[in-house]
């Protein structure tokens, strides 16, 4: 009998808290379409002085974010984007920014640590004055923390030096900033000056922040108005919406300081997995609150019957593969939920419970 | 000094209900990008319903809708859509069928009365084993009520007339429903009857049912699975979207009966303004919650500025050129308001307050 | 026994004369995707001289020419363009400028001489700091001569007019000029002068011109440079590309001169056909190589017979409808062509041959 | 003084022989628009048996055909395009499958050899029941010779086995064949078989055959019916094109026969280019008519500045880089102008003519 559920899918299974519900139920609300609704202006405010930009825009998702930013930063046919071969753009957001918006992705490898090499970036970028047979280089991507690499980190030292590289060529920077936060914290660095350097970020609110509902894209006045418009175009626009902006009010005043408890539980369940036999978890690339873990071949289960066993304990954890699995912490699991899911994977693979399982 | 205010710009101004807002903090809700949040699947079992049709899919917004739509519908390159010349998807919508989706639209003269003549709109219909030169005619587009034509009502008849030329060219048929309930309402048929012949439908809940956000799309399954994966391309996958959602259940069962009260309002609106010297009302189009009348050349104030006259007396109207006004009725807009707005006009145009307002 | 053809289906039937193939034979060619090609360079220069423009570009196609033309003035994603409801690009270009281009097209009726009225092209214009709901009005396409009114002609003082507007509103004139020299001879005016207030003009080679292959498009250098790349994109770059432009210079310099010639005999033709019983022509509008005729209802033959029929004679002509057909006049149909044609349509509708019948 | 050029810089740059000026001269044409050129016929049908494909289209430029076929493959909104990373569809054609075509390349790694790993090919087929998120992988092109890997040929076993993976996975298979009968003579293999598993392959007859203008796809009948329309709508259907096809029928009459030649003449410039001191050439990589040689550092002159000097000499070549030169063979090019172009480098480098250059 399943008495409890430890959902660790993702963190955007992050239900919203009394004080969200509250806030949700009492927010004062006006028409946003006409730009009338007083709670998207507070929190776009609040949102775009946080990260430091002149304007802020609320829309429904962050692949709305990242692709309104994208097609903005993008918007002369002809135009080629730089990005990570193993980013969120690139990968997961089936491929909006070329079949929705006809940019042309360059892609360049990703290191594990999240980064692209410098050069490799330079490399990339066509040369405005060249040949007739290339598109136009007009953005650069960055994501940080990076979810495909383990949500590593991308340094201050690092996004400055992409950001001038793309001053240099008078390419805008755009920062994926889904966990944004969760690099901040991580860093040690206030956010606004992590991302100093970009034309524009995409900052999530239903990940590790716990809203309901929502990303903010945040720039220039400029950059937002044209956001603006694109957001009424692919349908982003919503009308007494400040319903969800009170909830990521809520998100942003009370769950940032609950990040860098999630990065330690992180860490703790990392290393717990890390001493059950069977699975192998590269602890050096544990750095917030996402958590990549192998299954060694030749157990009696790999990872997909693994995670259907846990599910029956009420341990909810996603595949990557047949021998990978990931599991993503937030504010929602407790340190006792992170021993008792230590605890079901010690039993699943040993057949012995964990000894200091509670 | 103005003490009250009587927002009349537009249906999508309505605010959420006590119940609404109760219903929101209360609301079940989980990852709905995931297909897991009840909630959503409760709206979107019971709007299946309620119109007819297999399935049905939450959506950020009447113009997510419709571009779902109609890219669903024409989702391959070299399309052809027919529809109004004076339809909200032509008109109001930014172009993001053929900007976004590279369809492209041939327009058909929208009638007084909303329709598109029948030997037209076969016109229209380009060939299919036809000449190198034509694009692929795959859809045809109704909208009922007509905002832009004073919403009009299509008839059951018009519209299942229009779905039997459809179905004989091998076409589709999409209703832009934003209004569709009071379409029902004002012609006494159920709402499934009207949209029988349609392939898909949008239904929008921040309108006149008053929901604070959203829309749905119903259809066959086939079509709201396609759906489904492009409404994650555009960025409308919402989280726990769950709390909109149930918001939206409660439009759906109080609001729809209020919707007479909206018509018989705008009736008594329309009569009063056509009283008033100097506005011309054609009473006669005036068949659900819309109302336009015209301002007479050469009085003291032109559309614009006697707009402006209203706002100062807490009346929000909006003019939609020098000399006509649109006027928009909804729940929250009570017989004592129209009086009181009747009672403005009077006084802005004559200087006299009317007779008989409060 | 069919012992001659006379070919009116259009004069983009015209075959290379002589001097054409010589030239073509003889031409000094290089690879004109490097530039380097002399032959092109001439004709550009050439063509952009007689256009009274500062630079030009040789295209595959009138399509090509006008859909180039469109794309780039529309460079920025979110461009509508205001055109005729009956113009070529609309009709007949397989909406390649939205499929393809993703440009959203708002169409003004055209009226029976093919222009626009003034005041409709102004009112199609979208406020440019207006609603976030309206795409952004970048240009406006005119077509001279008009094909599809009958090969109308648009005057300098219409065309000046809708210039004059254009730069009111910050917007682009493209000239769809596929005919533009018919139009020219026919009004009595320097091409130049015709095309002065285009910031565009598409012209066609291989109609009248009777050039084997191609198009120019003319404007300034900015203009053309951005449409060289996309010509490469789109894939109509081609490398000797100077045989072509060869065989299209002899055009320029001795087919210009004989154009006057093809609108007197289209006028022959249009004459004869009206005298002929069953069939209606409206000779006001013959002004320059194109007739249409009507077949009147309830003769033995409708248009698409009476095609087929002629077509055993060596007449090839093409319906447009059940009751109407297209001829078109070109430099390679003679006087006696004329004659010979209009005693085939004699005899066909009466049985007895035309009295002064060849 | 310079008394000869021998132009190295593509194989596009050869000149029409006198026989394919006679056969320009002297072809049989009528509007291909309207499927009447005979000509044209003649070259697709010879083209399409060549091939040994149902059908084939004569297109304006190798970029067009490749355009083509991947959209045509590529039809539906959401495709997604496996391709090398290195190929000149990623790389030298404007991105137009994104920019114009809104298809989103996944690229992968392109060997030395011009080869992709096939694990890498299967890793990067998203899973078509997958994810809400995946983009819908619906093709996947080779480059056979692979232009940017030095013209390396990809074998029968290789693409035959490409297309296996394609069919188990219900993906097309297109091969840009710009230099395929190039492959097929160093191979050894008739170029029929040697494109078996392709569902379509673009044919250039301006490069190494030496047209003047143009390339011809070839696939089923049903792909190349869609692709005569997209040609349209692309603007590259053109007027009496038997000109052009004329020339392309001698060039593959006559000039499949020199490659042969080309590809000995490369090996010989490669080898003598590797004997003078400075340049290094990859001799185990020449296996067509592409050279790709190094300049070393350090020395008097680099990449760019040797090429200009060669260029005082009648030697056209490109630099590709500060290092790099590409130097290309065709049938215009003798043994003589390879000895003297040998002795041109040798003097640029040291200051000693070559012993042996003529």
């Amino acid at each position: 009998m399943v008495t409890k559920t430890v959902d660790l899918r993702s963190d955007t299974v992050t239900k919203p808290t009394e004080a969200m519900r509250a806030a949700m139920a009492n927010a004062e609300v006006d028409d946003d379409v006409l730009t009338y609704d007083p709670t998207a202006f507070r929190l776009e405010t609040e949102m775009a002085k946080v990260m430091g930009k002149e304007a802020a825009l609320f829309v429904p998702s962050g692949t709305m974010g990242n692709l309104i930013s994208v097609l903005v930063h993008c918007d002369i046919r002809g135009s080629e984007v730089i990005l990570g071969d193993n980013s969120h753009i690139h990968i997961y957001e089936n491929g909006g920014i070329s079949t929705i918006g006809g940019v042309h992705p360059k892609t360049v490898k990703n290191n594990r640590d999240g980064t692209m090499d410098i050069d490799l970036i330079e490399a990339a970028i066509r040369d405005p004055k060249g040949e007739l047979v290339y598109p136009t280089t007009r953005l650069i991507c960055l994501e940080n923390s990076q979810a495909n690499c383990g949500g590593r980190c991308l340094s201050v030292e690092y996004t400055d030096r992409v950001g001038e590289i793309a001053k240099q060529h008078g390419l805008k920077l755009h920062i994926d900033g889904a966990r944004i936060f969760n690099a901040a914290v991580a860093l040690g660095v206030p956010v606004h000056r992590l991302v100093q350097a970009a034309d524009s970020v995409s900052v999530c609110l239903s990940k590790g922040l716990g809203a309901p509902v929502g990303s903010v894209i945040v720039g220039s006045r400029d950059f937002v108005n044209k956001a603006r418009r694109l957001r009424k175009t692919l349908g982003g626009g919503m009308r007494q919406v400040g319903i969800l902006c009170a909830a990521a009010l809520v998100a942003l005043q009370e769950n940032v300081g609950k990040l860098e408890g999630d990065h330690k539980k992180a860490k703790m369940l990392a290393e717990g997995l890390n001493q059950i036999e069977g699975l192998k978890v590269d602890l050096d690339i544990v750095e917030t609150n996402i958590v990549y873990f192998d299954v060694i071949e030749g157990l009696k289960m790999n990872a997909e019957s693994l995670c259907k066993n846990m599910e029956e304990h009420g341990v909810l954890v996603m595949p990557e593969s047949s021998s990978r699995i990931r599991v993503v912490l937030h504010h929602q699991i407790s340190v006792s939920d992170v021993q008792y899911t230590l605890s079901c994977f010690q039993q699943a693979l040993t057949g012995v419970p964990e000894e200091n399982g509670n």
